[in-house]
């Protein structure tokens, strides 16, 4: 198969943004491919040309929407070194990028929600392979925590309640976050990054012995 | 109408928690009455003696189960003054509430995302009621909060952020907490009511200034 041209390439872009859009509203078994290619102005032979099925939509929605919030999340903390500086970087990129994509695509309440939701339709290999992305990050945090702990500027009780308890924060921050409302996305950003040191009890907010 | 006898009380139990878990399993939509009943051992006939329509089921179920939640955290903290042992006491029993819940009922990876969405089906008056119900929680979290700020025990840079980071980690600890796992419930919910202060910079963890 030759390269594909960069249309080619908008084209599938433009069908995953679709199909997203019908597979959080309808739920993924209800959306038929039709109604995909009806939404993005193209025949279902055409869609097909691009994806050959279903599924490798869904797929490929899941999987490149999480590899993206990695890119993004990994580049915040590119270079760092400093366990504290790291672990606020890490959270306030979290944050930014879910609440950013809230404020693109107002349509749902949580993104997240719906992509848990949506990667249990998937046959057990490629939910797999979506778990491992997530795995990805949960390992980055747990990573963080651990190097800050063993250079004694965390006090961590458990590396996954830790871990999960930062990351919850970040991730469901948009479940409240309103865009246009009185806080700003960098300023939630900024309060999760205080909070992930808070909870992981840095130099900056050390314990009291 | 005469007042309810106990075996009517137990069959409104009973067909709650049968149509939660249909609704959960299929979708509000996608259930049938008559597959509540039929989940119950009853006819349809005897169901609606029980309800008027899938609508108050489905309103039932959100409003008790929820109305319960708040109750066990009410007690919880109930004569409790000082905000920082409150505050510990509302996360820990937040917590305890979520994670108790599942291990009773494993067959939802989060109750919470399911009800959220659940309500979602109702009318916008009775989805009101539902969402007052949340909002007394959130705000009775916001309350603690504030009065640790004026004593000066609390840090808060913004009431809602950091109320919410608190239930956000206390909610989703469902998520990710494994029944049977290498923590027990009450370990989560001691390392969240940790948590929770640490978030607020309670005095057990000042701020270096």
């Amino acid at each position: 198969m030759a390269p594909e041209s960069t249309s080619d390439v908008d084209m599938k872009a433009e069908i995953l943004a679709a199909a997203a859009e019908l597979f959080q509203r309808d739920g993924y078994s209800r959306t038929k491919v039709a109604a995909i290619a009806r939404a993005v102005g193209i025949t279902p032979p055409t869609l097909y040309w691009h994806f050959e099925s279903k599924e490798d939509i869904l797929f490929e929605f899941l999987r490149t929407s999480l590899q993206e919030f990695l890119n993004r999340i990994e580049a915040a903390i590119a270079g760092l070194t400093d366990p504290v500086e790291t672990l606020r970087a890490f959270a306030v990129a979290h944050t930014r990028a879910q609440l950013s994509q809230l404020e693109q695509a107002q349509t749902f309440l949580s993104m997240t929600y719906s992509r848990t939701q949506l990667a249990s339709s998937l046959p057990k290999e490629r939910y797999e392979l979506i778990r491992e992305l997530h795995r990805r990050h949960l390992d980055s945090a747990r990573d963080i925590l651990r190097k800050g702990a063993e250079q004694g500027v965390f006090d961590v009780p458990d590396l996954n309640a830790t871990a999960f308890a930062i990351l919850n924060i970040c991730e469901y921050s948009a479940l409240w976050f309103q865009p246009g409302g009185p806080l700003t996305v960098e300023q939630v950003a900024e309060m999760n990054g205080e909070f992930a040191l808070r909870i992981a009890a840095s130099p900056h907010e050390p314990r009291k012995e």
